[in-house]
C-alpha cells in the first residue's frame, strides 16, 4: 500500500472510533433522560431482569456452539487438509488460525452488537415512557437515539473488525511475499470473520425469534382470545415475557443480522476489488470500507436532524431524516469513486461506478416504498385482507397468504433490474484485462450494493426505534398512564411498526443485492484453488438436484421455525392458563401473577427450539458438499459446483420465502390494526376475531422464519466461502 | 424403420385401439348399472346438467385463446421467423403447418381426454349410489371401473395422438430425406402436440379448480358456519355447485392434467431416444410408445382383479390392484429393455434401463408411501394439527402451514436420488460416441420416468374415483338414504380422499423426474438450432436473475389462484346469503332453494378467474425470453440460457410449492376428519371449529394452486420447447 492509502485506511478505522464514540455520546444523553413513575420503574425493571437472563443464557449455548465449530474449523484446516500451493498463506497451521481466530472475532463481536442493542433498547424504553408524560418530540428523539446507539455502535464495530483485521495482517507481512501481493490476500484470510458474524446471528436471531413470538402468541391466545383481557394488561402473567422478547429478538436478533450483513457483503466486495487489483490497485480494496466510514458519519448527521412538532406526524419526521442520510451518502459515492475508482487508464470508470452506487440508494428506497404498499393499509393489499376477515377466519388466512405471495413480485423485479444494470454499467465502464476483455461487471453489483449498504446506520436506528416505543407503549399501558400519554405511545408504535416493516424489507434488498456479491466471492476462491472458472451449470443433473436441495432447506427451516414458535408458545398456554386457575386473584387484580416462572418457561423452550434449525442450516451444505464431492470422482470439481447451485437456487427460494413471510405478516397486523379504527364492526367484531387469527398466523412469519431467512441466506454464502476447500 | 419396428409401431396404436375399446366396454358395463330411485335422478341430473353447461361455457373460453394461440404460432413460424438450415423441414410454410396443427390436435385430444373424464364421472355417481344400496363391492367396482374409463381412454388418446402423428409423418416422408434420418427429425415436429396439450389443461385444471373450491367454500362458509347445516344439506343452495365441482375440477382438470403429462413426457422421451440413434436405431425413440402401450394393458388387468369382500377395507383392495399393476409393468419393463435397448456394441445396456426403470417404479411406490405420511391421520403430522386446533385456528394454522413445508423433504431427496442415480446407471451403461464418452446418461432419467409412467392409466382410474364416490355420498346425503347405504358411501368417499392425495403426489413427483428429461430436450433443441452445447450458468447474472424470475413466477401463480377462489367463493357467500333471506321457507323445508343460480354465478367466476394466471404463465416465459435476447447482443444465446435458467428454476419452486400446498391441504381436511371421529370434543367442539378453519384454508392449496402447479411445470417445458427458436 502506498502511505496515502494506509492513511485512508487509518481514516476508516477513525471513522469507525468515532461513531464508536458517538454511541456512547448518544447513549449517555438517553441514561440522562427521566426514568418516570416508580411504578413504571418496577416494570422496566422486571423486562430488564427477564431480557438479561435470557440474553446471557443464550449466549452460553451460542458460545458452546460456537466453541465446537471454531474448534473443528481449526482442527480441520491445521490437521487433516493438505496445505496446497494455492492457499493464501504457505503453512497450514498459520491458516487454521488466520480462519479460526477470524471466526471467533467475528463471532463474538456479533454477539457484542446483539448485546448492545438489547442493552440500550431496555434501558432507553422506560425513558421513552417517561419523555411522552411531557413531549412527543422528547419521545421520538428518545427512542430514535437510542436506536442509533444500537445502529452506529453495530456498523462501527463491524468496519472496525473487518478494516482492523485487514490493518492488522498488512501491518505484518509474512516473510518472502511482497507488501502489495499480500494486500490481496487478506481478504480470503479474514473470510472466517463474516462466517463467525453469521453463525452467531443465525442462533439470535433464531433464538430470539422464537423467544418473542412463543410469549407473543402464547399471551395474546390465553389473555385476549380466552380470558378477554386487553393487549399488554398487567393481569396477564405472560406480559413481562412478550416485552421481554421484543428486546432479544428485534434488538438483539436484528442487530446481529445486520452486523453479519455488512461485515459479510463488505468482505464480499473486498474480494471482488482484489480482482481488479490490476486496475484500481489497493483502492478497490478500500472502496467498501471506505464507503461504510462515510455512511457512519452520514447516518450520524441524518439522526441528528430528526425532530418532530407536537401534532405532527412523527414518521414525516423520521423520513426526513433518511432522506438526508440518502442524500449525504450519494454525496460521499460521488467523491468516493472519484477519488478512488479513477485509474488512468478507464478515465470514465468512476461516474460508472457512481451511478452503480445510485442504483444501489435507489434500491433501497424501491424497498421502502413496495414494503409500505403491501404492509400499510392505505391500499389495496392490506384493504382487500381486511375486507376478507368479514368471512371469517379462512378467508382472512387466504388472502394473507395470497397478498404475502404476490408481495415477492415487484421487489424481484427491482432486484433483477439493480443486478443486470449494475453489472452492465461495470462491463461498460472501461476496465478491461490484458486481453482487452471488459472485467468490471461484477465490481458493478458490488458498488450497488454499498451505495445501498451506505444507510445502514440509519435503517438500523429507525428498526430498534420500533422495540423501543413498543415496550415504552407496553410500560405505559401496564402503569395506567392517562390517555393523552397512552395516545402519544401509541402513535409512536405504529410509527415503529411501519419501521420494522421497512427494515426487512431493507435487510432483503440488500441481501438479495449482495448475494450475487458473495456468489461471485465463492466462485473466486475456488478459481483461486483450481485453478479453472467455475461454471454452475444447472443442465448437468447433480447441480439440478442440489439446487433443488437448496431449495428444500429453505421450506424445512421454515417449517422447523414455525414449529418451534407453536411448541414454545403452547408451553406458554399451559402455564398461563394454570396461573389464572391456580390463583383466581389475578383477574380480579388482587393477586400477583408471576411474572417470572413464564419467562423461564419461554427461555428454555426458546433456547431448545433453535438449536435444531441452526444446526441443520450449518451442516446441510456441508453433507451435500462433502457427498457430491465424494460420489463423484470422475468430476474433479462437481463437490464445488453442487455447493455453488445449492447455495443459488437456496438463495432465490430464501429471497422469495423472506418476502412472503415478513410481508404477509405485516400485511395481517396492519389488517387488524385497519378493523381496529371501527370498519366492518371495528374491535370485538367478528371480522376483528377473524383478523385476530390471521396476526396472530403472520407473527411467526413475519418475526422469527422470515427475518432468520435473511441469516441464513448469508450464512450459507459465508459458511461456503470459509469452507470451499473442502468441496475441491 | 425396419419393417419389423414399423410392426412394433403398429402395434403400440393397436394396443391404445384395445385401450380404447376396453374403455368403451367398461363404460357400458358402468351404465347397465341401475340408477336408484327417482330422487337421486333428480339431483344426479342436476348435477349433470350444471357440469355440461359449466364445461360447455369453459371449452368455448378456452377454444377462442387456443385458436388465438395457434394462429400466432402460424403466422410467427410461417411468415416472421427466417428459415435456417438447422430446421427439421426446409419450408417455414410447412413447419408452421407441422407445428400449428400438431398444437391443435393436442388441445383438443386434452379437451376431449377431460370431458371424457367428467362424462363418465357425471354418469358413475348415480349407479355408484344405486349399488351401495345393495353391496359394498358393487358400488367399489362401479366406481373404479368408472374411474378407469377416464384412466384408460386418457392415457390411450395420448399414445395414438403421439404414436398416430409419428406413424402418419413417418408414412410420408418429404422428398430428399433418408427415411431413417426423418425419423429422427418426427419428434420435433410434434413437439406442438405438448404444447397444446398443456395449453388447454393449464386452463382446464384452474377454472375447474377455482369452480370446485369457490362452490365448496362457499357452501361451506354459509352452510356449516353460518347456517349451522350439514355439508351436502339439500337446502343449501350452493351444495349442487360444489357437487358440479367436483366433476369439472377433479374429474375434467385431472384427466386434463394427466394427459399432457404423459403426452410431453412421451415426446420429450422420445427426443433423447434420438440422441442414441446411433446406438438404438428407431428402437430407442419407440421404446417410450411401447412402455406405454404395455403399461395401458397392465392397467386394465390391474383394474379388473380389484374386488373386496363386504367388511373389508375398501383401500386394501385398490392397493391390491396398484401392486398386481405395478409387477405387471415390471415385467413388461424387462422385456421391451432386453428386446429394444439391446445392442450389440453394448451387451449390458439393457438391464442398466431395467434397474433405471426399477427406480421409477420404486420412486411412485415412494410417494404413495410418503404421502400417506403426510396426509393420513394415522402418523405425527396430522394428529399434530389436530393437537394444535385445541388452541384456536390460529395454531391450528401454523401447524398446517409447517406440515405442508416440512412435508417438501423426502420426496426432494427420494427425486434427487431417483434424478442421479438413473443418470448414473445410463452413463455407466456402456454406450459411447463416436469418442468413445458415456452418453446413455440422459436416456437413464428418461427410462426412469416412463418406468413411473407405465402405472398412470390404473393411477387415474383411482384418482377419478374420488370424485365419483363423493358425488354418490352427496346423492346419497341428499335423498336422505338410511345409515347403512351412507356408511357405505362414507366408507368409499374417505378412500377417495387418500386416493386423491396419491395422485397429487404421482403427478408431482413424475412432474418432477420428468422436468430432466424436459429440460434436456429443450438444450437438444436449441443445440440443434445453435449448433453449441448450450450451458445454464447461474453465475452470469443475467442467467441468476432469470432463474429468480422464474421462482417468483410460481409464488405470483399461486397467488392469483388462490385469490380467484376466494373472490368466486365471496360472490356464491353472496348468493347463498340472499336466498336464504329472501326464501325463509328454505331452511324450514317448504322451499326449493335456486340451485341453478349459485351453478351460474361460479361458473362465470371461475370462466374470469382463470384467465389472468393462465395468460401470465404463457406469456411470462416469451416475454423474459424475448427481452433478455434483445438487450444481450453481445452474448448471442443468452435469451435461450436465460429461458432455461427460468424453466429449471420455476421448476424447482414449482416442485416444492406443489408439494406444500398439496399436502398441507391433505393434512389439515384429515385433521378435521380426525377431530370427527370425537377426539378433541369431536364435532362442534372449539377444535373442530379451528380445524374447520384449517380445512377450508386447504381447499385452495390442495385443489386449485396446487394441481394447477402440476401443469404450470409441464407448460413452462413445452412453450419454451415449441418457441425455442424465438430465443435463440
Amino acid at each position: 500500500m502506498t502511505s496515502s492509502q494506509s492513511t485512508l485506511l487509518w481514516i476508516v478505522l477513525g471513522c469507525s472510533v468515532f461513531a464508536l464514540l458517538f454511541a456512547v455520546w448518544l447513549a449517555r444523553w438517553v441514561l440522562a433522560r427521566g426514568r418516570g413513575t416508580p411504578e413504571m420503574q418496577r416494570i422496566s425493571d422486571a423486562i430488564q431482569q427477564g431480557a438479561e437472563a435470557y440474553l446471557a443464557r443464550q449466549y452460553k449455548t451460542i458460545a458452546m456452539l460456537a466453541i465446537a465449530v471454531a474448534i473443528l474449523i481449526g482442527i480441520g484446516y491445521g490437521y487433516f487438509r493438505a496445505t496446497t500451493e494455492h492457499d493464501p498463506v504457505s503453512s497450514a497451521k498459520t491458516l487454521a488460525l488466520y480462519v479460526t481466530g477470524s471466526f471467533l472475532l467475528g463471532a463474538i463481536s456479533s454477539g457484542i452488537a446483539g448485546f448492545m442493542g438489547m442493552w440500550i433498547s431496555i434501558r432507553a424504553n422506560i425513558r421513552v415512557a417517561s419523555a411522552a408524560m411531557t413531549s412527543l418530540n422528547g419521545a421520538l428523539q428518545t427512542a430514535l437515539r437510542g436506536g442509533a446507539v444500537s445502529g452506529l455502535f453495530t456498523v462501527a464495530m463491524s468496519l472496525l473488525g473487518v478494516g482492523g483485521l485487514f490493518a492488522l495482517l498488512d501491518t505484518f507481512p509474512p516473510a518472502g511475499i511482497p507488501a502489495d501481493q499480500w494486500a490481496t490476500k487478506i481478504p480470503f484470510l479474514i473470510v472466517g470473520y463474516g462466517f463467525g458474524a453469521s453463525f452467531v446471528a443465525l442462533f439470535a436471531q433464531l433464538g430470539g425469534g422464537i423467544y418473542t413470538k412463543a410469549a407473543d402468541v402464547g399471551a395474546d391466545l390465553v389473555g385476549k382470545v380466552e380470558a378477554g383481557i386487553p393487549e399488554d394488561d398487567p393481569r396477564n402473567p405472560a406480559v413481562i415475557a412478550d416485552l421481554v422478547g421484543d428486546n432479544v429478538g428485534d434488538c438483539a436478533g436484528r442487530g446481529a443480522d445486520l452486523f453479519e450483513s455488512t461485515a459479510a457483503e463488505n468482505i464480499g466486495a473486498m474480494i471482488l476489488g482484489v480482482l481488479l487489483y490490476g486496475q484500481f490497485g489497493v483502492n478497490g480494496i478500500l472502496f467498501p470500507l471506505v464507503i461504510m466510514a462515510l455512511g457512519l458519519v452520514c447516518s450520524i448527521v441524518g439522526v441528528m436532524t430528526v425532530r418532530t412538532a407536537e401534532d405532527a406526524d412523527p414518521m414525516a419526521a423520521l423520513n426526513r431524516g433518511y432522506y438526508v442520510t440518502a442524500a449525504l451518502v450519494t454525496v460521499a459515492f460521488f467523491f468516493a469513486t472519484r477519488w478512488l475508482l479513477n485509474p488512468a487508464s478507464a478515465p470514465d470508470a468512476w461516474w460508472h461506478y457512481f451511478a452503480c452506487g445510485l442504483i444501489g440508494i435507489g434500491t433501497s428506497i424501491a424497498f421502502v416504498f413496495i414494503t409500505q404498499y403491501y404492509t400499510e393499509y392505505r391500499y389495496r393489499p392490506v384493504l382487500g385482507i381486511a375486507e376478507a376477515s368479514q368471512t371469517g377466519p379462512a378467508t382472512n388466512i387466504i388472502a394473507g397468504l395470497a397478498v404475502g405471495m404476490e408481495s415477492t413480485v415487484l421487489p424481484v423485479i427491482v432486484i433483477g433490474i439493480a443486478i443486470i444494470a449494475s453489472y452492465a454499467l461495470g462491463t461498460n465502464s472501461g476496465l478491461v484485462n490484458a486481453a482487452g476483455e471488459p472485467i468490471g461487471g461484477l465490481f458493478g453489483t458490488a458498488a450497488a450494493t454499498m451505495g445501498m449498504l451506505g444507510t445502514c446506520g440509519y435503517i438500523l436506528a429507525m428498526d430498534v426505534f420500533g422495540p423501543i416505543t413498543d415496550n415504552a407503549g407496553g410500560i405505559v399501558e401496564m402503569s395506567r398512564q392517562p390517555e393523552s400519554v397512552r395516545d402519544k405511545t401509541d402513535r409512536l408504535d405504529s410509527v415503529g411498526n411501519t419501521t420494522k416493516a421497512l427494515t426487512k424489507g431493507y435487510a432483503i434488498g440488500s441481501a438479495a443485492l449482495a448475494a450475487f456479491l458473495l456468489f461471485s466471492a465463492y466462485l473466486d476462491e475456488v478459481r483461486n484453488y483450481t485453478g479453472q472458472a467455475l461454471h454452475v451449470d444447472l443442465s448437468k443433473p447433480a447441480v439440478f438436484v442440489a439446487g433443488l436441495l437448496g431449495a428444500m432447506l429453505v421450506f424445512w427451516f421454515s417449517s422447523l421455525a414455525m414449529t418451534a414458535v407453536r411448541k414454545a408458545a403452547s408451553s406458554v398456554i399451559t402455564e398461563v392458563r394454570r396461573q389464572f386457575r391456580e390463583k383466581p386473584g389475578i383477574m380480579q387484580g388482587t393477586e400477583q401473577p408471576d411474572y417470572a416462572a413464564c419467562v423461564d418457561i419461554v427461555t428454555v423452550g426458546a433456547l431448545k427450539a433453535m438449536v435444531l434449525p441452526g444446526a441443520l442450516v450449518v451442516l446441510f451444505p456441508i453433507v451435500v458438499g462433502v457427498t457430491f464431492k465424494h460420489f463423484a470422482p470422475r468430476n474433479q470439481y462437481l463437490g464445488a459446483e453442487a455447493v455453488a447451485a445449492l447455495l443459488m437456487v437456496g438463495t432465490i427460494a430464501g429471497i422469495l420465502m423472506a418476502g412472503f413471510l415478513n410481508n404477509g405478516g405485516g400485511a395481517w397486523d396492519n389488517a387488524k390494526k385497519y378493523i381496529e379504527t371501527g370498519v366492518y364492526g371495528g374491535k370485538r367484531s367478528d371480522a376483528h376475531k377473524a383478523a385476530v387469527v390471521g396476526d396472530t398466523v403472520g407473527d411467526p412469519f413475519k418475526d422469527t422464519a422470515g427475518p432468520s431467512l435473511h441469516v441464513l441466506i448469508k450464512l450459507l454464502s459465508t459458511i461456503t466461502l470459509v469452507l470451499a476447500p473442502l468441496f475441491i
